[in-house]
């Protein structure tokens, strides 16, 4: 019996309906915000608690800046203006009133002399506050992270993908030369790559962005893509190498040691709410979510089967002992004996929540010192003797993980095509999707070309690709690398 | 030698100035807005992990909802919508556009239908989702925590206590009775109770709001007041009763065990980066900072004196072990053997944001097997030996802890004062300021005139107050409760 439509007739309503029966997200009345609720929040803690560490693990503070960027503020770096301009939440009043009718109202005197936008991104009140604090060699590197909600106006929204406001973590650093920028910029996406093949079980690639997909303001920005189960790309992280763009636009200038003043060298990086997003995409079935072991706020649960009080006392001191053993392990359990709901609906449950492991134990079971255990990731059950359970739940938990990543990265595999012509490339993408990889002539005429008549656009240019050389697919002219496109989300 | 302004000459300069020079906070150029920095933030997660712990150890799981709050939303709750609507940040449009000028200008095409307000609270936008969840008593309670930004613009601002962007965490609850919800409101009043007096060492007077200072929206507000070093008192937290007010105007109804339908009972309860502020007036000096050893994120920081490579390493060699041996006690310990700084510097740094103990070991200390340690809360010196080290230095924390807790108790015993005229009132309050008790007739008047006269307000009215008759000492009509009448922040 499934709960949910099958991602093969319907991928879309699958994945909608996956993330309100995981009770993850639903859509709030607010225009295209989501609200996360609390099993959803409990994963994105647990991601936030990983990420935060490894941030911290490499240096990085944490701190808060203002909500809010005065317009003047974003005008100062051109292309990151052009860039966020149209899907930007303006605070223009600081009052309501109650009219003469009795209505709640703005009020029309309390407009702002400077209008205040809400932030995409904070670059411009970091580099605005970094100008106060750079001003030798001395104050220098500066790495900073914050969590913090954004907001962007966006038209079409989804659960988790694509929101007005999201949360996220983005990180902001300063550099006294070019080389150190860099240096952190790629430090930043071997991170984010870690935590995703690591934590998430999500295969990813490595590469950097056209410039038609780079973030506004940057001078190149490094990426990890993920494949989806539907053939699409998933922007799983990104880093940008800022070069002396907000530094020379914000005039931030340093001392360096012979006494000479230069600009600043600059790196961001972030990643987002998003990434539950792809966590689900990646990894689950029509039961619902499956949960990469390393990131599931809930390893185990222990469901007791019982019909009276003797019964249940019997369970429990077995089952308690091995719940407090599996703790100590530093596994998360939950033991759950709620008598409001039946049995049957605790297992829908945990199934659509995509807890790792699930335990049941009644009668017989106690009667023959074992225990029926269920992998969610193979949904395949076994008995366990009790002895020694500790151990074979850690071995399973590792063995999760590994298959997770596994099958992710078979699935990524078959969903990635070598295309030599345009003709191969609109059948595949039609037929299977993936990423294809082929020969591009750097072109942003070519790749807006391509993206209009096919909406595949290039999701990235690998760092780790084979010399070729070849033809662009689209224009016919000499290439010299092959890049990866891909219909994204 | 002091780097700070004397708080008795000038306690405003001085509270601006530690707070700028320990690193906490800085005023952005944002209006109101802060920019809480890297070591201020650290005590804030600190902070943060601590109560996040405590709700979740009362059963409260964390969730996220919108940032945005429809006008129509705000004005459902007539006291709320008051209380709210003259601070409200309010957005009116979601795109900017370049003007034939090539400005960048709000777009006037991109004008919401609906205006949004920024959350002063999330009472109205989570009250809006209880509709959608409660049906029945089985839905109930639900118990909600979130962390979260949220804005009131305020036109006097000060860093940690008053700005118009603050962090905080709010509660909200939802119960099938009128007794569950005042357990819940009592509940997490005795949840910030022990955050304050055991990980803050700020003793508080627990007790409910009058009227007028009561929450809009609430029923009842229960709160803890603590009492600064200037004889002001400060809000810790408070904790609020709302009764059926947005069941009933969110129209938020279920179904009992009896089958009958019922309004549901509300709480809410909520403290913010406030308490930054709390612990830096409850405890510091002219030196600077005093941080309680429990939320301190570096209790014990090791300054090695040397002058040459050979010194080091033999320093290191006693040093890096004991840190070790620390760390695995759960102490939190940097050593600090930065070059580019004189120790001298770092004695200041430690000293300005509030490090609990300070170790410094040089060249004789090595000899001597001993180290110099400093007590930051007495600024006393003295000499350990090494052997057991970390035991003696356990002990000191606990020391310094109760220590901080004795000191702030004292102070606030001296700072309060039992008054039974008004002229003793004024008088007192002009000489040292404090928590007065003194009877009130219980009127909204006398307490409007009494603060408009002398600014003093009822802090709170307190739960453990002696039974006693007397008469209001402004309105001479009889009374029989002694509140609590105080300056305040």
């Amino acid at each position: 019996m499934y709960l949910l439509p099958q991602r093969k007739k319907n991928y879309s309503k699958w994945y909608n309906e996956l993330v309100a029966k995981a009770d993850l997200a639903e859509i709030s009345g607010v225009r295209g915000c989501m609200i996360v609720k609390s099993f959803g929040f409990s994963i994105w803690e647990k991601m936030q608690e990983v990420l935060d560490k490894m941030f911290k693990d490499t240096g990085h503070k944490n701190v808060y800046f203002p909500l809010f960027i005065p317009k003047s503020y974003l005008s100062k770096e051109i292309s990151y203006a052009d860039g966020f301009a149209k899907e930007c939440a303006v605070v223009t009043h600081y009052r309501l009133k109650t009219s003469t009718r009795g209505n709640i109202i703005v009020d029309p005197l309390a407009k702002l002399e400077e209008e205040l936008i809400i932030r995409p991104t904070s670059e411009p009140i970091v580099w605005e506050s970094f100008r106060r604090w750079i001003q030798s060699y001395r104050d220098l590197p500066i790495l900073l992270n914050q969590w913090a909600n954004v907001v962007r106006w966006e038209m079409r929204t989804r659960l988790f993908l694509r929101t007005s406001e999201f949360l996220w973590q983005e990180g902001h650093t300063a550099h006294d030369s070019r080389n150190e920028a860099i240096t952190e910029t790629e430090k930043m996406l071997e991170v984010y790559t870690e935590f995703s093949e690591k934590l998430l079980a999500i295969p990813v690639i490595q590469g950097f962005k056209s410039s038609m997909e780079r973030f506004s303001g940057a001078k190149q920005t490094y990426c990890i893509e993920a494949m989806m189960q539907d053939g699409k790309s998933l922007q799983v992280g990104t880093s940008h190498f800022l070069g002396q763009k907000f530094s020379k636009a914000f005039d931030v200038k340093f001392t360096d040691k012979f006494g000479e003043q230069n600009y600043v060298w600059a790196t961001s990086w972030g990643c987002s709410t998003r990434l539950m997003g792809a966590m689900i995409m990646a990894h689950s079935d029509d039961h619902g979510l499956i949960l990469p072991p390393k990131i599931a706020p809930i390893q185990l649960v222990i469901i007791p089967i019982f019909v009276n009080q003797i019964q249940l006392d019997a369970i429990e001191k077995v089952v308690l002992p091995i719940k407090r053993s599996l703790e100590k392990q530093g596994i998360s359990v939950i033991y759950d004996n709620r008598e409001r709901y039946s049995w049957g609906c605790k297992l829908n449950e945990y199934e659509v929540k995509g807890i790792p492991l699930r335990i049941i134990v009644g009668q017989k079971e106690i009667e023959n010192r074992e225990v029926e255990i269920f992998r969610r990731d193979t949904m395949v059950k076994n008995m366990l003797p009790q002895k020694g359970l500790v151990n074979s739940i850690s071995e399973l938990l590792e063995e999760i993980q590994k298959n997770m990543f596994q099958k992710a990265l078979v699935r990524r595999n078959y969903l990635t095509t070598e295309i030599d012509s345009y003709e191969d490339f609109k059948e595949i993408l039609d037929a299977k999707g993936g990423f294809l990889s082929a020969f591009w002539d750097g072109s942003i005429e070519t790749e807006e070309k391509i993206k209009k008549e096919t909406t595949a656009s290039i999701r990235c240019i690998p760092f780790n690709r084979k010399q070729e050389k070849g033809l662009c697919i689209f224009s016919g002219r000499p290439s010299f690398q092959r890049v990866f496109f891909a219909k994204s989300y």
